[in-house]
Order: C-alpha cells, then structure tokens, then sequence
C-alpha cells in the first residue's frame, strides 16, 4: 500500500517525534509496542494480538478509541492518528492495533504452529472478535468511545458496529466497506493469484506482473504522477530487478486480503444489507468517509449503505482514488474529528 | 478486446446481412477477404496485407475512406464501420484494413520465414506504411477522402496525419492516441508479460491473472455489471480452467502491444508534441473522439493535442470507458459521420 507507506514515512508525526526528541521532551508519539496473549482465537493458535496505546483513560473509562490497522498496516505506521484534529491524546485513550495477520500480531510469517500456508483462513470477523477481548479482558473496558479505522480498518469499522453496536458510541469507516463488489473481489483475488505464483516461482517475471498490476489498478492521473513516461517503459523490467519477496509477508499479505474478500456484515443480518443498514441506522452513530476515484476498496457499498441507514457520509475526490485520505488529511482528519468529537 | 468482439457479435451489421441474405439481395456487408501482396515491409518479409472494400470509387477516384483494424481486430468485423450514419458505402469507397500482425496480415502467427518469436519488431509505423502502399501501389490511389478508426485504429489514424497529413481530407481517430502516457504503457508491458508468462507455462495460473488483469484494468461499474458479486469469488478460477491458449494468437497480441508501446507521432516533429499539434492543427482536418473513462487507451493525450491543435472533439462519458464507442455508437457515429462528409 505505497500510498499508506509514504503517508507514515513522510508525515508530520514523524516530524514532530524527531522534533520533540531533539527538544528532550517526551512526544505523544512513537509509542512502545505492547501485546495480548488471548490463547486461541478460534481455529488460530497463540493468539498474540500487538497494540500501543496513547493518552489516558479518564476516570469514567468511557473516553477509549479502538483503531485497527490497514491492510498490511502496522501500529508503528499509525502514529498520525493519534493527533489533533482527528483524535486528541490529550482527551482520549487511543488504542492502536495490530490486526491478526499484519505480521506482529499472529501471522503466517511468526506462528510457531500454524507457519506460513498452514495458518487457518482468517476473516474480519476473527480480527474484530480478537479486538474485543483485547479490550474486555485485557483492557478491562466495557465500552469505547468509538472504533474507526483507514481501508482494512474500515472493514473492521463496519464489522464492530454490526457485532457490537452498543460496545462504541460512534464508528468512522475511513475508504472502508461493509461487502466488497465484484470488482474488489476480482481486483484481490487476482492479487493473492500473483502473489501465489510468485511463492511458487520466486522468479522475477511474477514481480514484475505484480508491481505492474499495483500500477494500473491505480487512477490514472496517479499512475502518471508515480512514474514518468520516460521511466514507464522498463517500470516492470526494473521492478522485477529488485528481489523483495519475502515468505512472511507474502502469506501474511494473501491471508488479510482472503479475510477481505470474505467480509460480509450483512450475515449479521439474515443476509440482508438493507436490513443490516436499516438496524445500524437506529443503533448507532456512524460517519462513513469514501473516495469517489478509490479503485482498492471501491466506494459504491459503503456509500450505499450510508445513504439507506441515514449516516453522515463524507466523500472526498482529490483525484488520488486510495490515496485521497494522504492528500486530503487535512480535510478528513478535520471533518471525522468533529464528528468524533460532538456531544462530548 | 471484449467490448469490440461483444460489439461485432451482437451489432446490427450482422443482423443487416442475415436479412438481407434472406431476401435475396446482396448486402453491402460481408465483403470479401482480398489481399496484397507488398513483398517487404522494412525487415518484415511477405508482406501481405488484409483488406476488404464497400462501395465504389468516384470518378474522380478521391471518395476513397481507409479504416485500418484495432489491437486484435479484423476487418471480418468491421462490417458496422461501413455503414451510415458513419460512412455510407454508396458515397465511399470504403477500405477496411487488417494491420501486420492481425493474424490476418503477415504476422507471427502466420509468417512461413519469421514465425512467432522470431517476427521482427513492429510499429505503428510500419503498420501505416503498408496501408499507404496498399493504397497508392495496389489500389493505385494519389488520395484518400479520409483516415479513421477505433483504439489501436484511432492510433494508425494519428500516425497517418503524421506521415501523411496531405494525403487525405480527414482524419478521425476514435479512442486513440498521439502517444500513449505511463499509464498506459505500463499497462500493454504488463498484459505482454502475462503472455509471455503463459507462453513460458502454459499453465492456469496464467490464464487466471490475465483474466483477473483484464476485468480490473476496466470502469469499476463495467467490472460490476460484467461479474456478478457471486461469480466474483471463482471468476479467475472459472476462466483458468478455459483452455483458451494459442501460440499464435499471443504473439500476434504482443507484436502489437509492443507497436502500440513504441507508438508517439512527435518523432516526426523532432520530439516536440507542442509542435506536432501546431503544425497539424495548420495542415490538416481532423476532429478527436475520446472517452472520459477509458482505462485501456486514456483520453488525456489525444485530448490535450486536440486542444493544442485546434481540432474538434467528441468527449463521451456512457461510463463504459473503452467501452463507450459501443453503449453511445449512435451519438458517435453521427457526429463523425457529420464531420467527415461537410463540405462534401
């Protein structure tokens, strides 16, 4: 995910930690990794889910906010979420996490005994049920503040609300989905197809159809600002050069985007999306954020889940699809705050 | 290329010549297959080139209309090109051509002294020139009426304003490009490692990732209209398991892939795409037709010469993107038709 990778690489947090440590200050920033040992979570043994926590709970235990990572994302890329104007540590307990599957929680890459392809399908489901026991038993909250999260985290998003609607005051899906469309389906399904290959191949051919893939799966206008035409021609040739693959990764990576294909919330309801949006419409309070060019996570399911359950939508066009949330930061960040925030 | 093999299967044209078949009269479509025979095209030996012709020529033997294939294509199903609103076969002498490496033409797949691999190097270029000799020293023309066509068409159609912005009255490119972007490029080099792949292994995996490629790299809405949600989760299972593999054929595709990679008319303008557009917006008649969605030759190149250059164009927006010259054929068909008989 270049665009999250480069978001947390470049951000202001970054910034602001090196700032704060050359100041000798402690920054709110760069949090130590911490972990749940859960047991098992369903079919997945030595379930160790990975977290970091900013702020404080305040004395009423009401003021926590569960954020579960992106695909392939990690915690230690989040730090720009526990910030002002999104999400004041100042005011709230943030809890970031690492999702089952990202390679620090348990993964195919670090599972003793489940290594690699014998790690068991995995689902959001599982990832929000692991979640929960993090904060119930380990945590020992009995409600949140609120659950929001980015792409895979929105997924997450939508799946707390459908499980636990009563658990969080309010939900912010961010370029999240209730159900992937036929196109997310194929667009991943395609992905771990490649991904596959090239665990059977190790061969720079499977590389190079990747990173092409990753290219042309992106809005146009993004691709011709990634890669110039002068480089465009040998863009595979050069991508296949460089020997990235990694076992763990590749695993880990094709387990998360199986657990997305697979994402439903409307189980949860006979079935029935209309029915799920019109429930969750009465039950909770929820803002859902789309990019109207995002061609990773598709934003017709969430918008139309949004409009049937009378939830305050945002939907941003930057022209950056996926990306949008990295080049409008200031304008999502402002606007989820706000609604974060309300009623405080 | 689904949506022009979708277009010819189901067009009217077709229905046209059934019916006319069965009345006994001789339709103006399914002409026949008629060749050339050009010895060489630069290092390309036998070259023979695929053509059919509708109507008749003038007296003045200048009503002549060349229209050269897309990526893929075949005049066999062109026949709805040769038709009014478009072009109406009894004021033109239409001329449908099978570009080098059609598998109609002289191409990998069929060369006796240059098979498959071994088939040099192809351009637009030479594609063009051998359609300028098959006029001139076959068909014995000194002019032609006009030059257009559709994608890989619409491409030879700008090269021919290049080489030969004197020779015809008109020039139409539809869905083509000057010269393509990063984008794009990208795009054709990574369907081309697809196929090499699958000519490598001749395996499903293959045939999967490639129709996987194909339906993502298209409108999210036409993916969604193309596949159900159900169909999604075993689509490129479901089309691996097509034996639907031909050497020759992917040759075929990748000589032209590549054609259309080299592609870029400025060549003949010292590089200098400003210029080009300057000094064919003096020289020549020509009105652009693009669609706004269209992920498989993007608009942005054909649409900013046109602007530079002064020409007329047709901006369709159906949501079908490469799609659109088949779901708004009558809005198209119309307004080029207009364009290429004014002033007749």
């Amino acid at each position: 995910m270049y665009f999250i990778n480069k978001l947390a690489v470049s951000s202001a947090a970054l910034l602001l930690a090196a700032v704060a440590a050359l100041a000798g200050t402690a920054p709110a920033m760069a949090q130590e990794q911490q972990f749940a040992d859960l047991g098992t979570c369903g079919e997945i043994a030595e379930c160790r889910i990975g977290y970091r926590t900013y702020g404080s709970l305040n004395e009423e235990r009401d003021n926590a906010v569960l954020i579960p990572a992106w695909y392939g994302g990690k915690t230690e890329q989040m730090d720009f979420l526990a910030a002002a104007p999104f999400l004041d540590p100042e005011t709230y307990f943030i809890i970031l996490v690492d999702p089952i599957g990202n390679g620090v929680s348990i993964s195919p890459s670090n599972s003793a005994s489940q290594p690699m392809g014998e790690f068991p399908a995995l689902t959001i489901g599982d990832m929000v049920e692991s979640e929960y026991r993090l904060v119930t038993e380990h945590l020992g909250l009995d409600r949140l503040h609120a659950v929001t999260g980015i792409s895979m985290g929105g997924m997450q998003t939508f799946e707390w609300a459908a499980r636990y609607p009563g658990f969080a005051r309010k939900f912010v899906p961010i370029i999240g989905s209730p159900r992937l469309p036929a196109y997310d389906i194929v667009r991943w399904d395609t992905a771990n197809a490649i991904r596959a290959w090239e665990r059977a191949c190790r061969c720079p051919e499977a590389r190079a159809i990747n990173a092409g893939f990753g290219l042309v799966t992106r809005p146009i206008g993004v691709a011709n600002d990634t890669v110039t035409r002068e480089d465009s021609f040998d863009f595979i040739e050069t991508r296949a050069a460089e020997d990235t693959f990694d076992e763990g990764t590749s695993w880990d990576l094709q387990r998360q985007g199986e657990a997305m294909i697979d994402l439903d919330i409307a189980r949860h309801f006979g079935g029935d999306m209309a029915l799920a949006a019109r429930e969750l419409g009465r039950q909770v309070d929820m803002m859902v954020i789309v990019s109207r060019e995002d061609r990773i996570v598709s934003p017709e399911p969430a918008l139309d889940f949004a409009r049937l359950a009378g939830f305050a939508t945002l939907v941003t066009d930057e022209g950056c699809g996926h990306g949008d949330f990295a080049c409008n930061r200031d304008v999502w960040t402002a606007a989820a705050g706000a609604f974060l925030t309300a009623g405080d």
